[in-house]
């Protein structure tokens, strides 16, 4: 069970409210504090029984024992550096950001103890934001991947991981540089490829290729409607991981092109078999987990 | 209403059995006949009743006035060879061939009279395959491109589009090079980059990216799934247009490279803005005109 009697909630918009949703439906006796920059975001929170209290400033920290940064990537320095002043002993602190490397480094730099910060990734989100679309079984089933160091305290890690668990997901450990790498490839380069479609299809300018689009551009294009700033945030976190899975996805356009000019059915036909039976048996492995 | 009192239908698979399927819910009245060089695939049509009569050559055009070609793309230079012997002056032809350029070149080098001859591209379809999966409303509501030549019959052009109507399709005309270039960007090019996202993966060879790979890269790579043969068949047969397509996504995926060099957040957004803008009006304007 979880150990810390208040935990602070920062930035409790969709990720942050579903964690405070989630522990109470589960029985979480404790105090949840939301603080936000945004007044409306943490009334709303408040509203939906997601958190007991707002704060505005990180005063809540000093009688808290967890908390959980859920704010945009790009605000993590700043948030880190303000919750230093609060910081204590017995304070254990996680995340929820997409990307590992940058979070960790900005903990390096801006907590006195960095070896009581866990960084985690849980994996759960919705095309939607705000407190307003948190969900007490947002997390449950999805996968989190914790990033332990060396230094990293056992019972802080020991925290961190019943938290997600006390909220039903699954937990793998990576390191924060395969984290990075793993997630460029299976959730950012998708993002890239959405939007370069229909950057390709308004580059263009064929009202004939709108036209005739149909439910197949429409899949292959839906992350591309996903929240401009925030992924912004998420690419300029994780751009040098993202450069070298556009690296690896400009070969497999290089072999494609070889492929296509090599003429051969037989050929293409047993290239895209290849593809759809790795896809599927994705799907099934996950099936599977789930 | 149509004028021809018998129809042949060559390959009474998905599209083909839906049309009889569809006639014969407008209460079409005139004979349907299947041809099909597999005797399997013409009978579970006929016991759906979307065919009358099952035939395993093309004697029957003889006494039809209208025949529908929904072969493979790589099956239509030897099934207008083998329909030319039962050709005669009273009989139109269309199909519903994916790619157009490739389809009127067949026509012309195969057919005795390719003005009587009406390229189509019906644009509906389904994971599906076969006439198991057929049905009478596939058509309804989704467009239909014509490509009418500079000497096609008025009278064959005038009755092909009628059945596409009756169908309940919103016709459009293109020039066939306008089709495969939009189809190529809108259809060919999405498909191309699910595939290549899921090569990237493989070649990637990383365990952690199949484990953190989500919903996001369900939705992007759910073209990869599908047929392999029948979008070889497609990609060999529009491969001049697909290849220029990849040379613009190339570009696109080279200006993305610049961004994420300029590292100017602001700039980034606006491009994704710019995207996710693009998208959601495509989205609208779809949603109005069905």
């Amino acid at each position: 069970v979880i150990q810390a009697r208040q935990l602070t909630i920062i930035g409790p918009g969709l990720l942050g409210a579903s964690v405070g949703l989630g522990l109470k439906a589960v029985g979480y006796a404790g105090r949840i504090v939301g603080v936000s920059r945004r007044r409306s975001t943490a009334e709303r929170a408040r509203q939906r029984a997601a958190i007991d209290d707002v704060a505005e400033d990180f005063a809540p920290l000093r009688d808290s024992q967890l908390a959980i940064v859920c704010v945009p990537l790009g605000a993590f320095r700043a948030t880190f550096t303000a919750m230093a002043k609060h910081d204590h002993d017995a304070l254990v602190i996680t995340d929820v950001g997409s990307t590992k490397q940058s979070v960790l480094a900005d903990a390096r730099a801006a907590l006195p103890a960095p070896r009581r910060f866990v960084a985690s990734h849980p994996m759960a989100g919705s095309e939607q934001q705000g407190p307003g679309a948190a969900k007490a079984d947002l997390f449950q089933g999805k996968p989190c991947i914790l990033c332990p160091q060396a230094d990293t305290d056992p019972a802080a890690l020991g925290e961190v991981e019943t938290l997600w668990q006390t909220l039903g997901m699954a937990m793998t450990r990576m390191s924060p540089a395969a984290h990075d790498r793993a997630t460029a490839l299976a959730s950012h380069l998708p993002h890239a490829a959405a939007v370069l479609l229909i950057q390709t299809l308004l580059a263009a300018g064929e009202d004939e290729a709108w036209a005739v689009a149909s439910t197949g551009l429409c899949d292959t294009t839906r992350l591309a409607s996903s929240n401009p700033p925030m992924r912004a945030d998420i690419i300029h976190a994780n751009r040098e991981p993202l450069r070298q899975a556009l690296g690896a996805y400009e070969q497999a356009i290089a072999r494609l092109r070889t492929l296509l000019d090599r003429d051969d059915p037989a050929e293409l036909t047993a290239y895209l078999e290849q593809a759809r039976d790795a896809r599927q048996q994705w799907l099934a492995r996950r099936e599977q987990s789930t």
